[in-house]
């Protein structure tokens, strides 16, 4: 008898029962402004994740030796943000209760506010680190509170004041920057620094782990809706996922704003699958 | 004193006082469920316009002795379909209000029910003429009414039976086609065969014109979200556009559907804006 | 428990046991002389078909009542053509023991001798009915006799005189055409002409179809290795099939030669899947 | 010893001495206003007629059986269209001189009058046979009487009236066609209806063919600057083609506006070599 | 009454009188000798600049604040380098004598030729300050004097030894290696090293600022038409563009070589919109 | 009389019995499992290169100053491996014992092996310097032995233990690295460091360069078929290649695996030009 044609990310083969991480896909783009098609992020990751190895010498491990099921792409409605977040809430709900931990590829940022909804639930305590080029912050975009550019004061709108930390920003207009500025969030620009200390701090409360992949500076990723001259480079992006992962306990997390259109070359696509198999290894 | 940086459709340089139809972009793109993409589609065709000439072989005559007037694009909010809608059909009433006839150029299918909701309001006993590959007759989409695939449905809901002429389909679901059989709609597949009948039979009231630009062969115009193989081809379309002006009294109008993403070679651009030109001299 | 990734072709969702037709993909390039790429043309024609309705208008029949299997991709090696072939024949043999016909995604046209030997195999008097641009009748190229090139002719080997039907061919060396015209194959050269005499005449002996996606005219799918001006459209190629599906007794298929790479705005992979879906619902 | 690497047209491989036709390229787009890239014509032609074969299926007919040399592309200078032409005459000059037939590959249609210069210089009685989507006859663009909407109306100063034939046009401002409708030009407009008429009446007299490849319809060439929809076909083309070179004495010719850039597909430059290859084997 | 359709940089929204920097496009490529399209550059970056935000980080500065006025393209006729250069000089000649600075976006480097002559009319102790990869500073290219190789050279005849000042030069003949050396022109071959102290040195003297966008590295600007490898990164430009500003009285400026024909992903143009931005913060 | 059409490196000029170096192109990419196009590469890199000075301002020197002759490609047949690089080793052989240096330029890294087994021939006690991403040390790939996977342990068979020396590796799976570590390849991983050791280590014993390009970071050289993230930069390579190049007897040497078609900017063409001017003339 022959066989389905099953797709998932390389070397993440396990069956569901036996798997401590869960990939899955949310592709949406819906609130997405000014350049779309973060919704064929996912799917371009799952097929193009066979250009890599499973091996990192890196960290010197295997995707092999770990037990990751991939559940594929959420089925999403564009046009609705308020239900595509409770489509992804659901599912992150799923993964949580049966002991796994979230792991989610986008679609545009927005996506993030749903699985934080899931995992703040289970850990009301819950910090946040956001590698991104942008800020998030604003209470609206065009009136819409549901927005890429407000998803993480969406979030802050869970956690409250001190638990979400930024890295990498170098965009954002100047209100976010002075709401920032008043204690709400701790933003750090341009760059990884201080977030050895961060992590120090936080010590062992449960972490969500968001990373815009537009942090990565474009000319090493330049498949992203709003690319943002001046970010941070691989290795960079490495250190500071491994001094995140290797410090804190990691409740949830998530890789979003892949834009496959504008990467004809594909090295956006390759660099997510890379920086998503160093993450897999290091969680 | 040097002047500001006007941006119009080749040739459409009316003051608004004297214009006889307006133009406006709704660079909307937000239920596109497979390829976005045409909120970029105004933007482009306003700039490659500049590749025509205002002078058509075809019709012997020329924009220049036209008055039409380019009020830009409508900025939209992505995530809030039932707020665009509005803001058409606010444009389209404004327009409609001082006497002149609106042409809109989108965005994806969907803009046209914020057009019509407004020329419906003024013409009661309105008809509309439907060129298009799509039924878009559909009752939801993954439960979202307010969908492309369900513009035409919407429109039915405002004018009831008889009142819709569809021609060039060649996708939809099964009970697509069986709900307009049952006589709600008249759908034309493949091409333009019967049009001057329902020309005859509309007579001289009021008439909603309606282009889905992917009614042409996808070899003509690959610029768009679903291409579908077996279309009618540029030549085709333009006697289809002059059958309908000249029998009929147009009170509104649009083209919709080019995402220039899809269009690297910019022919479906080029095409868009020589449909447009071909419809307004002979409106 | 959440459920694996699975993809298939739109609508073929069968369980094996049950289905009547098994789809494969033969992705494999590697005798390509001029631009490769094809290998990609199953995976993209599996994703992109989610742009396409299951129902047919041409032959109002729907994918959703037929019962059809994807058993995914081949997974084939570059470099070695003998290795390969041997692979989509045992693979074509598994399907035609279990009672199914086989329905193969290329790839390059060479694959076709792979599936050709099983099907031969099963039907000793086994004829094929080419619809392709190019001849594919040299005995060697640059001294391979494996060769997309010489694949018709790897299948004269087989099946010998007045066996091999081709259609719309506009291309070949001198001597491909003269050899042909020795009696050895029957070539109808730019189109259509004279199928259905031929249809007529092999009556109820087993065919195998092939159908190189090339035959069509570039204007309409210009994803494709080698384009040639003046070929056929989709309608003819629709018809074409139809009549080859109706009037005959079809033991195995194929599609072939859509190279993804150079079909930036997707129209040949959207029509590459249209056409599956109507020869599929024809079967 | 090993040979340098010598790049010519597929089966033109002719030595100067025995050849009967002489190919040169005028990379040249130096006075295009809109979209520029003719420049790459001559190159990509060049290299891509590698994937054509050499044999003609239409004329029965084979490049290998001619005597055709290759002399490469000149080395113009962008910013002077003085220089430039007289450059293209020269070269135009030096194979006329010699006995042999001119056929330039553009670069952007002013080109042509470079060539038309020195035609006309040997044969005072040349008449133009204008395969073209654009009139090409306004006296001035912004200015330059030097353009390629000029060139036309410039090889007109030199022939006189009633003696270019232009065929295909469907584009031009209102006052070319005018001016041509006054009799100094013969302008058919969107077709090749007239051509055999026009082809008895020259009966033996010298004619220069000029192909601008924009008279196809977009579709099947869209690599060009300025592409209008509603052309012809290829096949349609061939045939004019057939009609020209079999009914007159054809002292020079040129095909001109492939801008690669514009063909990421490739089949315009495929389709540009094809009628390359069937002028050449009909001359 | 609906409004025309603006089009400005973001931010750029002030009327003419109260404008402090008026900025214009200047949309020429006709001398580019190897890829053209800067004459793209310009309307990219005016529609692309949408996507960025007012506000600088980096400079804690918003261009709400400023008072800036887009004047748009300059109407330029290709093939007559003289008259463009003209056209040019006129509108920088408009803007200096009403008292506000001149900003131009290229287009090819050779347009700064145009706005050299009007500021060094007004300043005829005017200094050069260039940031590029190329040296330009040939005496002709292909006989031609008026050409993007040899700006620079041409802005040397007016201004003399001593006066220009080039930095991150990586390309270039011998001889203009050579020639520069003899002392004409100061050169800092691959980076900004020493620019403070020219700075220094140049004082409260005029400067004219010209930014050939090439001088950054490829890879974080590859949307030019030649590329050269080893420039400098984003952030070492913005440093040397606010060490100029903050030291020098700027009297003109101009950004240039933005070619989007090569700017797949659009990093480069967004790229060009945020120098653009943060040099009219700095100025 | 006029001349055939030469193609050569720029600045490649000179006569066969002249030349102290022979450059030539290998096609091929026949074994390539996940992108293909490298076979695009040396005639990309042969027109693009006259986008380059043949003056380097790194090395002070002119290529107009050496004697290289470019034989240009070979003519190699798809689906063969072992004939291709026989083909190969048969070039190479010419060249060197006419006593030149070869300089091949790929097509994938497995041409390698040919150029390899006719320098190793003639120097036994030859040395391999590898600069590359991948290990390239599986003991086939797929089953076959011929694979650009195994391209050095399949050189490795030839020279044996403690004569390959890899740098910039950072891809591979874990066998790969723990094969190397047991001493058979000198295996450098991310970077340069230790080469100059290395190159004193070898001191006046024969070596082989072979340069990857994919040992670039995917941001300078994007067009490539396996791109890496964190590779090193343009500056790097080049001082690699200079310390190589002043403290070794370079006895042959090849540049590969450039894709253009993953390259729609020309950077990656742009740099490996200049990689190829920098090398010519560091030998």
């Amino acid at each position: 008898m022959l066989n389905k044609n099953i797709q998932t990310f390389i070397g993440c083969e396990a069956e569901y029962e036996e798997a401590k991480i869960v990939l899955f896909g949310a592709p949406f783009d819906g609130t997405t402004s000014f350049r779309p098609g973060t919704r064929f992020g996912p799917s371009a990751i799952r097929s193009e994740s066979f250009g890599l190895e499973t091996y990192s010498p890196y960290q010197n491990k295997d995707l092999m030796d770990l037990s990751v099921f991939d559940s594929g792409d959420l089925e999403l409605c564009f046009g609705n943000a308020v239900r595509v977040l409770n489509e992804i809430q659901k599912r992150t709900n799923k993964i949580l209760e049966d002991g796994k931990l979230p792991f989610m590829i986008g679609g545009e940022h927005l996506v993030t506010l749903g699985a934080v909804r899931a995992v703040a639930e289970k850990h009301p305590d819950l910090h946040i680190i956001q590698f991104d080029a942008h800020t998030d912050l604003r209470e609206d975009y065009l009136g819409e509170t549901l927005s890429h550019a407000s998803v993480i004061r969406r979030c802050h709108d869970i956690l409250g004041d001190g638990r979400i930390f930024q890295f990498g920003i170098r965009s954002g207009d100047r209100s976010e920057f002075e709401w920032s500025a008043e204690g709400h969030v701790f933003t750090n620009k341009f760059n990884f620094e201080g977030l050895q200390n961060i992590v120090n701090e936080i010590g062992d409360k449960p972490v969500y782990l968001t990373v815009d992949l537009d942090v990565l500076d474009p000319s090493v990723f330049p498949g992203t809706g709003t690319p943002e001259a001046g970010g941070v480079t691989f290795i960079q992006l490495l250190d500071a996922i491994l001094t995140v992962c290797n410090g804190l306990n990691i409740a949830g997390c998530d890789i979003n704003e892949l834009s496959p259109a504008y990467d004809p070359s594909g090295i956006s696509t390759a660099t997510a699958c890379k920086v998503i198999r160093e993450l897999l290894l290091a969680l």
